[in-house]
This record gives C-alpha cells, sequence and structure tokens, in this order.
C-alpha cells in the first residue's frame, strides 16, 4: 500500500493541474485559489486509501476524490457566504477577496467541476457512484440547514447535535470512504462498513474540534482558545452543557444563560467564566467519552473489513492520527 | 404523439408529488415555493417532446424532464440574489420571501435535486446523460459570468453577446432537447441535430425577449415596456445601437451615451429619447432580421432529423407559438 505522504502528493499534483479552469477563467480563479489553500486533503486522503484497500493502481482514483475535495470546498465556500466570515485557514475568503456574488456563482461552478471529477469511474459503478454522492451532498445540506436553525435555539437536545453534525461533516468522510472502495470493485458490505467508518470517524473528529477550542493547548492548537465559546457557538460541549444544567434547574443554569446573553464583554473574561462552568459540569471529559465511544465504533466497523490484517493497520494508523491530534 | 397540452399536465402532475421534499422541510419549502409559480414549463416540454420523437412511453422521461426544470429554477434562484431582484413572474423571489442565506442554501439542495432527477434513465444512456448535463450546468454559469461582467462594459460586441446568451439560455434548451432524444435512444446524430436545433431556437427566443422590451404591445406584453432602458440592461438593442453608434462617432453616440450615463430621470422620458435613437439605428428591424435567421437554422436542423415528417410537424409547430409569442 501508498504511504499517506505519497498519497497527498499525488493529491497535490492533480490539483496543480487545473484542468477544470475554463473560459471565462474568472470564474474558475476564486475555485483556484480555495483550492491553493492547503488543508488537510482528509477526504481525498481517505477516498484513496479506501480504494488502496483493493487495488493498487490509485492514480486512477485520483480524479474522483479530487472531486470530493471540490465538493468539500464548495461547501465551505457558501457557508462562508452565509457566516459573512472574513477569514479561512488564515487567508481572505472567497466573498470577502473578490464578492459575494462570485462566491457563490464560482461556488455553483465548482459543485458542478465536483459531478464532473466525481464521475470518473468504471461505467459499472457510475450509477452506485453517484447515487451515493447525490445522497451524500443533499445530506451536507441538510446538515448545513439545522445548523444555522440551531443558531437561534437554545433546547438543541444532544441527539439532534450529534444528528447535524453528522450530517454536515461526517457523512462526506463516510462517502469518501464509499466512493473510494465502490469504484476500486470492493464488496458492498465492504462499502456499507467503510461509510460506517467513515460516519463515527467524523464524529469524533468533530467532538474533538469542539473540546479543542475550549480545552486545546494555545501552543499547539494554532486558532485560539475560546473562539466558540465567544461566539456562543453551538459545540457538543455547550449543548451538553446547557442540557445537563437545564436539567439541574439551579444556579448553574442561571450563569450559563446570563454569559450567553453577555454581548460586549471582554472576551477573556467570559472564556474564563464558561469554562470554569464546563468544568464544575464535567462536560469535557463527557466530550472525551463521547469521542471514545465512537474510535471503538469506528474500530469495530473497520475489524468488518474483508481486506488483510496488514491493511487495516494502515488505517488504524490514520485514525490515531485523527483523534490524537492538538489541533 | 401527445399533445404539448398533454405533456403539460403530466409535468404538472408529476411536480406536484414533490417527491424531492425531505427533512428539515425549511431546507425543502424555497424549492416547492419557486416550483409552484408556475411559468412556461418550455424545458421539460420540450424534453419530453424529443423524447417523444422516438418513443411513446414519455412517463418514462418525466422525472428527468423535471430535474432540467428543476435545475433552471435553481438557476433563477442564484440570479435572484445576485440581482437582488425583488419579484420572480410577479411573486416575491426566495430571497426576499425568506432571506438571502435560505436563497443559497435551498439553491444548492435544488441543484442536487436536479442531478438526482436527471440521472432516471436506462444504464446505458447514464454517462452520456451525466456528461452532458454537466457541459450544460457548467456552461449556464459561464454565462452568467459573461453577463454580470458585461453590466460593467459598454464596449461589448454583437459576438460577445451572442455568445453570453448563448451560454446563459440556450444551450439549456439545446440540452432539454437532447437529453429527452439521448434517453429514448434516439441516433446520436439526431441528438446533435436537436442540441442545435435548441441553440437556434434560444437565441431567437432571447432575442425576441429583448425586442418586446422595447416594442412589444403594452397590453399584450404583460410587462411594461422599456424596463430594460430604464436600468441600462445589456439587450442586444442596446449592444447593437451601441457598435453602429460608436463606427457612426456622431450625435447619436454622444446622445446614447449621455442617456446611459443619466441616473433618476423621469424613466417614461428615457424609454422615449432611447427608443427614438433605436429607430434612428434600425436596431428593431435589425433584431427581427437575426431572429429569422435562427429561426431558418433551427428549421434546417430539424430537416436533418431521421424522424417522420408528420412528427416534425409537431416541432414546427411548437417554433411558431414561441417566435411568435407576444409576450
Amino acid at each position: 500500500m501508498h504511504t499517506i505522504d505519497e498519497l497527498r502528493e499525488m493529491i497535490r499534483r492533480e490539483l496543480e493541474k487545473k484542468e477544470y479552469a475554463g473560459e471565462p477563467r474568472s470564474l474558475y480563479d476564486p475555485i483556484i485559489y480555495m483550492l491553493e489553500d492547503g488543508g488537510k486533503r482528509l477526504r481525498p486522503l481517505l477516498a484513496l486509501l479506501a480504494y488502496n484497500l483493493y487495488r493498487d493502481d490509485v492514480e486512477k482514483a485520483l480524479k474522483p476524490a479530487i472531486g470530493i475535495e471540490i465538493f468539500h470546498n464548495y461547501t465551505l465556500l457558501h457557508d462562508d457566504v452565509m457566516d459573512n466570515a472574513r477569514l479561512r485557514r488564515g487567508r481572505l475568503t472567497v466573498h470577502k477577496k473578490w464578492n459575494r456574488n462570485v462566491a457563490i456563482l464560482s461556488g455553483d461552478a465548482a459543485a458542478i467541476t465536483a459531478y464532473r471529477y466525481i464521475e470518473y469511474c468504471d461505467d459499472r459503478y457510475l450509477r452506485r457512484g453517484i447515487d451515493g454522492f447525490n445522497q451524500v451532498a443533499m445530506d451536507v445540506c441538510r446538515g448545513q440547514q439545522y445548523d444555522m436553525e440551531f443558531e437561534t435555539r437554545d433546547d438543541v437536545s444532544e441527539e439532534e447535535y450529534l444528528k447535524m453534525i453528522h450530517l454536515k461533516t461526517s457523512v462526506l468522510i463516510a462517502g469518501s470512504l464509499r466512493h473510494g472502495a465502490l469504484i476500486a470493485g470492493a464488496p458492498e458490505e465492504d462499502c456499507a462498513a467503510l461509510y460506517e467508518l467513515g460516519g463515527f470517524l467524523g464524529q469524533a473528529f468533530q467532538l474533538q474540534d469542539d473540546y479543542l477550542d475550549v480545552y486545546g493547548d494555545v501552543n499547539e492548537f494554532g486558532k485560539s482558545i475560546g473562539g466558540d465559546i465567544v461566539t456562543n457557538k453551538k459545540s457538543y460541549l455547550l449543548v451538553k452543557a446547557l442540557e445537563l444544567a437545564r436539567a439541574e434547574k439551579g444556579k448553574t443554569w442561571q450563569e450559563l444563560t446570563r454569559w450567553l446573553a453577555t454581548k460586549d464583554c471582554e472576551p477573556k473574561k467570559k472564556i474564563r467564566a464558561v469554562t470554569a462552568l464546563y468544568d464544575r459540569l464535567n462536560v469535557g471529559e463527557l466530550t472525551q467519552q463521547k469521542i471514545s465511544d465512537y474510535i471503538r465504533e469506528s474500530r469495530e466497523s473497520l475489524d468488518r473489513l474483508s481486506v488483510k490484517e496488514e491493511f487495516k493497520e494502515v488505517f488504524r494508523e490514520v485514525v490515531r492520527e485523527l483523534t490524537e491530534r492538538k489541533k
């Protein structure tokens, strides 16, 4: 099997070809810009890894793998417009660097580009490939809709939150693995097991994000700590804290809702206070437990695969890398 | 063959099923809303007519035909956001009725819905069907990008304008015919001839729109006359007028550019003055000539089809209906 570094290099080179760019160039420049900014390339990497479990000629899976990366970036591009975000991975967002109309239209063109790339596969996998991609793409939209609706609610349950991040984040990770396996001709049960695995991994990944925002090491995390707290972002920690505090109906509930209603206070003060409430409710620990549950479940899905034990080891390595990350 | 009214009724009934709507309903309500407003259903109608040239079981082509209609409406939805339009066919646009984020995200979901519907076809046509749809969808984006760029230029050539409307409007009409024929198993040359035919028809259709905005009968046109003139919209008439007046470098050029630079004047006065300049430059007549050229070319494409003469007659009827319209 190829190493992760080899696969990353293949992805980099394929993206550098910019074969999707046509005329007018102004339509494609924002797509080139958004794809230049690096990122972890997690999704195409997982697609290639899944393909590589069954076949050696991974270069044949490069275009669909990149199609998934383009789709992912397109959703970020439109999300950034909706959130009016200024920065993405340290660079100006497309709608800030150009304008909103450019971001909408180039995003639309990126989605079509994704479909173009996704369909590079043997004819016999085409229908299942497109069907699967359609389902995943729609789920991502559904997740984004739930996410926007949750922002104005303070009674989001843990179950609702987990469903939302599953749709918004995990299905695309799941779909990347499934698509890679599918176009390699993997057995249907393996495709299903990899989809499950990706779902659990995505959940663990997102909860880790939520956790690190509060409890990350400021020197390793890269972003500043407490960003979610300052903006009242509905993270797993906040959803869980609200749920626990509400049940108590005591002082913690009053304090927490007071902080959520507080505007224009000193960010550091709010971060310190809300973190103290999280500590009191033990939500950091509870988040870590939930992450462990998902990791365990992803390992169980992995065990079910029909591939050689040594191949599974590569996957375990990825799981470790993703879940032990500090940033 | 089915009559146009029969086909329209089938389209109406299929759309009424709303099989695309899922959860959260808030994501799909704007799609339902935009599809409720009627419209001519020109594109699905053309897809069914093309299918019906080769096969009788048109109900099998209903879902892809509707996929094209959904795609068309999705492009209008995002265009309306970009243009900040308030009304569409007499009703509030989605971003005015809800908000901009809803319009962006539900538009994205509508595009995916279109892909879902498009792929209803026999496996052997799937790749060509998706390929063709991807090309058309991307061309529509390219056309919209050119259109936005042309708004800030006053040196757009006739050739550039015709290319822009071809991409923005005609390719989808062309693609509707091609897709209908493709999934009916039509010969490749017929698919190509129908694509050409649709392209010419689309051009004629768009130029007729431009013409009626200035020279339409106010009682029949529905919209108020002169809207394009008031907003300086780059119509074929304006592009042609600028081109002719620029070549003269005389008084007409000065007058025309002065009116284009005029803000906040009485609309009726501007419409009267610019129409007089159009009359002087004979652009109404030139537009009618151009439309006739396209109609003639579309008839030539039709003649090349391998189908029975009586079937072609149905198409001639559609061409007539489209091009002799007064609104």
